[in-house]
């Protein structure tokens, strides 16, 4: 599986061995196209990454139709709806009933990658881990060319496309020239303070709580984990938050009704995340294409990070299936617009639905009243449930 | 139709002869409640000012309920549907199909308030204008006193209840104690150029314009007047619009294709309208009760004002007409509350639809992303476009 040293050919390097770089290289593997997948972490790390939970109905699709969704058919708990909070008053959104039927399943992305790395060495998909000081060259010509330094040897892989999903801080994005990439930014002046512990979770749904102190997530891993989430400082430090005093401010947001159905224990797992909007365009440049936290990065709220890198990779797998399969390059050429489509819709939801239910630092009384009365109204209106709904579910993927 | 000198008794005294005062004044009339509607200014002055031209469904019905919507069937047009532009490309919103047939009806405030005016006469409906330096006495009291001076004479009216429709800049509001009275305000850093001419309109209907440069509308008061409007600075300089720069840069916020059927012509109206939201709360202290822009301000984007005062005087007079026919007082207990829940849904709705469409001096290009990506969801989304179509067809009263 380790890949030889010098210099070797391929039809495709992809970049980062995270949820897209993985499933990409399932699906190009599937489809018997010649792929290597570069990570310059171990495996350990990758899989080991604490990250989302929740996939859409696309996502669990795409498992699908890869043959790798044994586990998590067995064990992924399947949503129908979820909860929103209102300073302690609750009520349902019914993903099911709103959409036809759709739902989503809690299935944490760790889980994920296990399944993917178990099923790689299987199916004979090459993975190289520890490739250091990585480098794209050569994207405006035809013979890209992908360099790293593994156990002290130089390696360089000539490929027809460099798929790059090494992430926010990879190197791929920093390929595109500047001239050339338009880069769109938005940073909250605030945090989450996430917890993992092995309680039952509070209610079988999430729960997404907008409180006058801040925002609160009742969410889970599995009937037995339980995931919670405080809306913090950026740099709100961890040794503050002793268990207990997490405990006592989730229950303080949640509200006594919920609260009462907090089970409290020893957290595990307990990390600070800012939030953070983030598009790059295009997401090809020449042979170099994009996909997932490389080009974009969604607030978490609504959990449409990993989903959005399933849907670029569902979208750039298609496209580069058809280049190798048929020659056709109607699809590589039309890959960024399409994925940018339905990206800004899924930017423009986690930016929505992050700013429904934070206390910002500019939250007058005025905009909490418009917090408030937002939720109010989609209490009231079924039209306005669907859309949280449509959204939270997944949106098509869009004409290719 | 003049109030005698001196000290009169009455039910109920009205105070503000616009459309939330005149058709309160109707409606306890039609219910043979004594009232007297008090106004600072001349009927000439009220009748003239220019205003909202958008009615809900629920103010065309009230306007049947009181047989007063004669003139407004014959030549109100009654619109079914808007349209939105985005950087010249444009869609509609079918109001009708998406809300099971509601539609809204263009008919200027000023022709409102003529069919109000025409009518009070002939119905006995006492009305007062000129009444100068208003001040309302005992509001903690049952029975509360309103005092003004009139032709140098002083004046004074003993009455049950107070209504306050006079206006975000009248007393109503200042009579209310500071400590009992909250505000909530966001003043938006921009206002709107209209103008008035006597050509016909580009669209048979609405057309509501995102652009780059700024936001526009394409409105009118009939099929041979036009009304339209650009996004400006607050502190605008109308000398600085002569026609020719209005005309030329509206046609280029429409866009080309809409621009192509822009009838330009002399303006005989034209003026700058600062854009702000405003509640107080509550909307009733002892025995005043505020109502329309005494208690709230919306921005104009969506035609709520004048429909949010119709709805307020809608409850309050059911309210009234339960306390004095049959002495309940249920309903003036419950008015504010219940006045309040569609007061911030509008505002709510008025307040997000300002922000989808104009440029903010924050807007940077991520937040023109967002709207523009919000556009293209909505244009993409039936229940999306529902959420916009029962917003403007105008909310259920909400239950008593």
């Amino acid at each position: 599986m380790a890949e030889g040293r010098g210099r070797t050919r391929r039809q495709v390097a992809v970049i980062g061995a995270g949820p897209a770089g993985m499933l990409l290289g399932h699906m190009l593997r599937q489809h018997g196209i010649d792929v290597v997948v570069l990570e310059r972490r171990d495996r350990a790390y990758v899989e080991g990454r604490v990250r989302a939970g929740v996939l859409e109905q696309g996502t669990a699709a795409l498992m699908a139709r890869l043959g790798l969704d044994g586990r998590l058919k067995r064990e992924g708990l399947v949503h129908s709806g979820t909860k929103l909070s209102v300073d302690g008053d609750t009520f349902r959104i019914d993903f099911a009933e709103l959409t036809a039927g759709a739902t989503v399943t809690v299935y944490g992305q760790q889980e994920v990658m296990k399944d993917l790395f178990d099923a790689a060495e299987a199916r004979g998909l090459d993975m190289v881990f520890d490739a250091e000081d990585l480098r794209i060259e050569d994207i405006d010509t035809d013979t890209p060319c992908v360099r790293y330094r593994r156990a002290g040897a130089d390696h360089a892989v000539e490929c027809d496309v460099v798929a790059g999903c090494d992430g926010f801080h990879g190197v791929s994005r920093a390929a595109i020239p500047a001239g050339v990439l338009k880069t769109y930014e938005r940073v909250y002046g605030f945090g989450w303070l996430g917890i993992l512990a092995d309680v039952p979770p509070a209610d079988h749904e999430l729960i997404y709580c907008s409180h006058e102190r801040g925002f609160a997530l009742a969410s889970m891993r599995s009937e037995t984990r339980s995931r919670y989430y405080l809306q913090c400082a950026v740099d709100e430090r961890i040794e503050d938050w002793p268990d207990e005093r997490f405990w006592d401010e989730l229950c303080l947001r949640l509200g006594p009704e919920v609260a009462a159905r907090v089970t409290r224990g020893p957290s595990f797992e307990k990390t600070v995340a800012p939030l953070r909007s983030f598009v790059g365009e295009p997401m090809r440049h020449g042979r170099l294409f994009l996909a997932g936290d490389a080009a974009h990065i969604v607030p978490p709220t609504g959990a449409k990070g990993m989903n959005l890198a399933v849907s670029d990779v569902t979208m750039l797998g298609e496209a580069l299936v058809a280049f190798f399969a048929e020659g056709s390059t109607a699809g590589i050429d039309g890959y960024s617009a399409r994925a940018l489509a339905r990206v800004w819709k899924a930017e423009r939801f986690s930016w929505w639905f992050t700013g429904l239910m934070h206390r910002f630092p500019d939250t007058d009384p005025f905009a909490r009243k418009m917090q408030v009365a937002e939720l109010a109204y989609i209490r009231g209106s079924r039209a306005a449930q669907t859309t949280l709904a449509e959204n939270y579910v997944g949106l098509p993927m869009g004409p290719a």
